[in-house]
């Protein structure tokens, strides 16, 4: 099987997997994790932030960010296709009392044009909006890439309208690779940022919220309330750090791949696909003789596992397990099928 | 002053003033106040529901509505232009854990096309749709009003998704006298209701919900729990009472003003207006040739009191204590001004 | 029917209906209800608070209280007999997610003693200690009121250990007839205060909770978000008022004709009663040879109600709506039964 | 350092990090880690329940199980030494909008005496009782445990009661090791329960919970939105496996040196212990002459660690990972310096 469904399915390496053996840990619960503590340091001045903390899940990674930003009755703008406001279940309401208020932007990204007449009045009845939301890449965007300069727009008009910008950057090191942004901008633009580690870079747990000190520190209580404080992580951070300095260079190679099987699949006459919007490892694109489902599980049959994003939309996604081989295979089968 | 602001701002009439001196009362947490157990159990017939609860305010109605209907990680489809997603601060994420999606319909109202693509899938990370929240008479939607088909439709659709209908009716004596639809059409086609006595309707405090006396129950307690028990409010509910008895035939008249105020307004030049949308007390529309806020210092400077309801957008809204000398008088004031 | 059941139950006179029916609205979300406005500066000016804000019941303003004061993972202490903790639902946690930890006091009252070793500690997963909640007069506790000096012990300890204090003061008019304590003095203990209008001073619906302007500012969108912003509310805040200067006086006589009732009870065999308990309008007393419940209906077949608070536990409260007359009635009859 | 502040502090063997390097993983947030659900159907079938789920945290398992068994204004009663009321901050409120309300019992466990008289009515006004949560053995309460008897006379309460049961579990091996119970006996008394794999068990991450397969689906979606959804979890749940093969007969040695250090304790004339309430691998201890600060300070530099418990109380717990060696240094250090 070739599994394209997610980069989450990338199983821990060998070498990988030796480091996790071999890890020091502590009880980070107590802060006595020295990898958990390196880890956060390091990942924190890659990208320009004061702090971090170590996190089961993107999702956990995401509502903290918005739990240290908000107050229950304040609003939160994203873009309809963001990972917190269609796949994090009600997270949002849930932990932190807010609302999310989709915008519609292009390929997953809003720009400031989109916000300027969505801000609120400050009456008693109304939603305060408090959160600029943005995600980079764009998962249901099909893995677009937000340049430096819109993102400085952004925080421009997050600074004049008095809001806070959370990025999510589950996939912000495709970002980094397919834009060249240096890490450390990210912090200039952002006040709270999540990362995570188990989805192209292969570890198998973990995600990383990253702000200020005074706003990790809250963090840190709200995680433990949540049920996210875990005992010897340092096995799992150590992974995480692994797969940043081994794993963070192979993504340029599923870029290519991503490239290379968008330019098959135009040229299949059952499909249809942007060419221009395939910037990262994520693919999306339509069925335009049957349904998703059915184009699903055709390809099942096949060896291929791709997940239907919509009643005629695929989504692929390409990761450091999916090889130049597997490429081929897949090539070969989208031409015969849906050639 | 000619308050056209909303209908909320209308004062208790000489007689009402006196039903309200002569109530009955007795201790509504215990259950004993006469006149509001009267007024429940006839607005619950008068609607066609099992069970009705006085409550404070329509947020109220709505919210407790919603929290009988749902379980936190659900979430409510509504128009984008819905009072519970735009004048209720962040109440639905903070009382009840569901996230609130906007759904882009027509002057206020959904119908089932815009519906078909919009349920979600049951993975573990997805919102679960649960809930259609409907508003009729539409306010920001400008006053429009369901027709009987339309509702129809609306039930089917979800009764074949398993889903479940809210409507908030704050304005259903409107939407009633213009549709002709009968009071208790409503209940065969809602779960869960809410109607408000201090809008149109003139009375001083207090809005309703409607649904079965199970639901009623667990809206009773939660009621108490959000501080909306009340000890003797038989005042109020007298005065809401009279309020249906002798001002819901007025709205009749409302609209005929509201009506002749669209058709002068229609004939300035500085003015637009789509004549078809205003089908009862309130007219939405637009200013060409200055800002909303500017229109409204300069019709307050000539007495005339207004809201902006976007940059270049109005809200004019009508109720019984603007009299047809009142309207002549707006007549005027925007001939002159706007002409 | 002799109703002795709480305070809650008297009803307006025909003083006070006409104070209703003659009362200056407008509309309170908007701000502009100039009864609602008066009262709120009155009785803030009354208490030495900067600000005041009217809401439908004791339980918002309790819960606005605790909401302004605190955030989630904060814990509030308060006696256990506490109505905050014993009627208000689960509220505090629901609204405010925060922790309420009972303190074994006496009659409802707690001390600094009490409260030596109850602060916790600062790690993550504690909660963290915030509010000191007291009652005054104490509602379970039997009427019992806190002298000026306990109140000023409180309000030290508190500030040495970096805590804040509401107090519910629901019955806060008898304790500052039984005390004697001018009513600036609370505010001058209290970070927050509630203070109830529908209890003994006897007006139908309504509550008031006190701060700074700037928590009532918060306080005011909160309440908005719960439902408990009402439209003319000036008929209610006028009958408050009206209230304040009429029957608060009155309340010295309650509080006599339950001394006197006090002194029946004791006299009697079939009872037991700590006579120096009884220091405002409340008194709570055994029953020695039959449950609570049975007693509770055998004086229900002689005209009297009582609620029953404990398996042999009765609590009889006055109000200016019992007369002398009707005191020496239930005399009578408690000799009688229980003689 | 002899590290006797927890048994948390456990780190992976030799042996349990092979298990962890050699793990079949997959990708858990869509079922398809092969060793989660192993461990999750062992874990279920060995505790007679129908399903298990694996999560980050006890805390976690704890909060889950609250979540699914209660509605907001329900009520849990829990001995007041317990840990969801005292260590997991104020989650109960923040996610389950539940009031926790601590009934003294001994040594951390409630008998039915106790829970007696404090059920409540069920008023709109009061919190409803709902939960009795019990822990097994107790933290706080010095590691005691229930008998069979004792947990059958609490199951039949809640039967006759209408009220459910939750068992934290997160050292229910310690009190099966102690007290000869059979596993499943506890499936049979409680509705849900957790357990943890990284207290004396000895794996480095992870609790779980379990209940009916229909909780277990609840308690999955909530995992999700709380952000406990965590991809290659095999690896954990390796761990968690092994550890209950390999270091679960173990605990009995951490009980035998428990023992033997209570009665070095006894003998110390700076200490006193109650020895009858050593039962499991905790030992709760007075400090007599110094404050409980103080003694840990003095012991750190003899290179024992524990932590206060109290203003002159200690905690030591025993792990697989003290050594008879190192029992014998304790014991020779509490000799000379508390001797």
């Amino acid at each position: 099987m070739i599994d394209l469904r997610s980069d989450t399915v990338t199983k821990p390496t060998t070498e990988m997997r030796k480091v996790i053996a071999d890890a020091e840990v502590g009880d980070d619960v107590f802060g006595e994790d020295p990898s958990a503590n390196a880890l956060e340091e390091k990942v924190a001045r890659m990208f320009g932030f004061e702090a971090g903390l170590f996190v089961p899940s993107g999702t956990m990674g995401n509502q903290l960010s918005i739990k240290v930003l908000t107050d229950p009755g304040e609003e939160v703008l994203i873009e309809e296709a963001g990972h917190i406001i269609n796949y994090e279940s009600t997270a949002a309401a849930h932990l932190s009392s807010v609302q999310l208020t989709p915008i519609r932007g292009d390929k997953g990204k809003i720009s400031v044009d989109d916000l300027q007449d969505r801000l609120r009045g400050t009456h008693d009845w109304e939603p305060r909006t408090k959160v600029l939301s943005i995600e980079n890449s764009t998962n249901k965007g099909g893995g677009c890439c937000y340049t430096e300069e819109e993102l400085l727009r952004i925080r421009t008009f997050a600074d004049k309208q008095n809001l806070v910008v959370h990025l999510d950057g589950a996939r912000i090191w495709n970002a980094m690779i397919a834009t060249g942004t240096k890490p450390e901008f990210y912090g200039s633009i952002a006040d709270t940022m999540s990362v995570c580690f188990s989805k192209g870079l292969g570890a198998p747990v973990g995600s990383m919220v990253l702000s200020t000190q005074k706003n990790i520190d809250q963090a840190r209580r709200m995680r433990k309330m949540w049920g996210g404080g875990m005992r010897q992580i340092g096995m799992l951070a150590a992974a995480a750090g692994y797969a940043i300095e081994e794993h963070l260079p192979l993504l340029q190679e599923d870029h290519r791949r991503a490239r290379e099987l968008a330019e098959t699949i135009e040229g299949c006459s059952g499909f249809a696909i942007g060419l221009d919007s395939v910037e990262t490892n994520i693919l999306i694109f339509d069925v335009l003789d049957e349904s998703a489902v059915s184009a699903v599980e055709r390809l099942e049959e096949e060896g291929i596992r791709l997940v239907p994003f919509g009643p005629n939309t695929l989504r692929a996604t390409f990761h450091f397990q999916i090889t130049d081989q597997d490429l081929e295979q897949v090539q070969s089968v989208f031409e015969t099928c849906f050639g």
